[in-house]
């Protein structure tokens, strides 16, 4: 027999593949991307896409929020969209729920969804609720649109292109660290920036949008396991190789003053630690300066160039000061090889 | 502290309603129908719709094959968007599951899906798939499509209108009462019978369609929960009250002889016992013949006349051979009044 845990999630995406899942002309992109991408009329197509949080798996109701749980189930859906230049529009939630919770909780859950409804004119547009005999269960599934031209899908990295991420990284993972009880000393402004950049992402639904408008992007994904497993799946789509200059990531003051007080190795962390939920995408070099224009510009979040693209296997490469490469998969540095030399 | 068995799943949705869910102009209709309807371009509306199902509430590992799972769980979504008269068209699909469960068993389970898939025309265009640490949970979204002027709401009936249903009543709740251990005897092509219905409900997709082309019908619900509690929604909505002839109600042979060898009362259990799946739409009597044109043509099946829509508060009457009306609610025959006189 083999289990789930034997075959792991991307084994048992590759064996739901097999069936073929996009033998419909009307269907872009099934399987694959951060979302699905459906032919619409005139020019413009579906983003369809779902996430489910799972009680004890993707949140631990002792040390979560309801509030925070709504706002943050719409929140990696939208991110969803934002990572393919989209605009999310409507959802529909299922909630699967014990019979004995407090509908308070229920209530405070809701709060939270319709905040993040709000702030990215999402709107609810129905749903299902259903008992549960286990442990809370919430999916939410959701559209949105754009035009078929500016879809960005995780595909079209070419050798040469440069890689930019947005925001910072690793604040989310040093937040989930102190959920989980880790203690450090901290200052307490920056504890409730760590928290709030894991409970609260900030989906980077305009900065998507403007990329997407501008042309220049040619492959997109958001950061919800980390870059290193995240720009692997850009990689694979796309046929290319990776190589992040590790001193060119983008990290708070805060997030290295956590990791110093921690004492734990601050590239790791970021590259590693998911749930940032910012995007990480590739350019082509000559649209750069395009690309960099956007920042700031109507209060959008600055990119950073964190690499290149380049020819070869599907692999994710890791240059250190002194131009050496290593190659390091999702659960951190895990094989070395000699440097092919920097730049 | 109120819980959620306190409220109900009614009572829920009620109070998720007070959200404002339809603010945004394009939800043309939320909560409150089969499915959301959401203004799509030139004339068109999306149809948005998710229904999840938890193992040992909606479905027994012990006593389902996982094919007939995975075509259900996509079937009752179809059957959502026929219900409106629309084409389904692409699904996500979340499932969460222990990590020592056999693949061999989600193999199967998504050979059934795909099979009502192909039958019904809908792509699988992606999903997600996590853990649970408890029962496993599926839950599936799907979107349809159709022009906006021809989509079926729960909320069209006026009175004079005519209450049809398609297909025959009850036959599913005895599949769910085999499925249960209920020891009936039984001819094997009986028993394979209920338990068809049970387990591959036909959603009435052709059929949905051609009523809404027809522009005869007023309201329409799919039969999930039974006729009693499913009318009465039409009646909620529509504002009106509804009377059923009970000597009328569609009943297969073998159900009738089901209901005799079992020794219960037939149309109690056609009325309340659910998951038939078939269409139940009101019908303007003046049109009611180029309704009735419709049945077996194109092997649509034939609706049958079962009702009457009438003035008054919602709730659903049923009058008997000697013209006397109870009332009953979704659990049976709750109250009693006397007649106001059938017709």
């Amino acid at each position: 027999m083999t289990t789930f845990k034997d075959l792991g999630e991307f084994g048992f995406i590759d064996r739901i593949a097999r069936y073929g899942l996009a033998r419909d002309d009307d269907v872009l992109c099934g399987i694959g991307d951060d979302c699905a991408v459906l032919r619409s009329d005139h020019g413009q197509v579906l983003l369809f896409t779902t996430d489910t949080m799972v009680e004890e798996v993707h949140f631990l109701s002792s040390a979560s929020q309801p509030e925070d749980l709504g706002y943050k189930l719409l929140a990696v859906n939208v991110s969803d969209i934002a990572a393919m230049g989209g605009e999310p529009r409507h959802a529909v939630i299922s909630v699967a729920i014990p019979p004995d919770l407090d509908v308070a909780t229920m209530d405070r859950f809701y709060d939270g969804l319709y905040e993040c409804a709000e702030q990215f004119g999402v709107s609810i547009a129905g749903g299902d609720t259903t008992r549960s005999p286990g442990p809370v269960a919430l999916t939410l599934s959701l559209v949105g649109r754009m035009g078929s031209d500016r879809v960005c899908y995780r595909s079209g990295a070419r050798p040469g292109d440069l890689i930019y991420v947005s925001g910072t990284l690793g604040d989310s993972a040093a937040g989930l660290e102190l959920v989980l009880g880790r203690d450090v000393p901290l200052a307490a402004a920056d504890r409730e920036h760590f928290l709030r950049r894991h409970h609260r992402p900030e989906p980077r639904v305009a900065l998507g949008r403007a990329l997407a408008e501008s042309g220049a992007v040619t492959a997109m994904i958001d950061l919800s396991d980390g870059v290193a497993s995240d720009l692997r799946h850009i990689c694979a789509r796309s046929d290319v190789s990776a190589v992040i200059a590790g001193a060119s990531l983008p990290l708070s003051p805060a997030y290295r003053a956590y990791c110093a007080a921690a004492e734990i190795d601050p590239l790791s962390l970021a590259l590693t630690g998911g749930e940032d939920y910012e995007l990480l995408f590739t350019v082509e070099a000559d649209r750069a300066d395009r690309l960099e224009a956007l920042g700031g510009r109507d209060g959008l979040p600055p990119p950073t160039r964190i690499g290149r693209i380049e020819a070869g296997d599907p692999q994710v490469l890791l240059e250190n000061a002194e131009g050496y490469l290593e190659q390091f998969d999702a659960s951190g540095y895990d094989h070395f090889r000699p440097g092919r030399g920097g730049r």
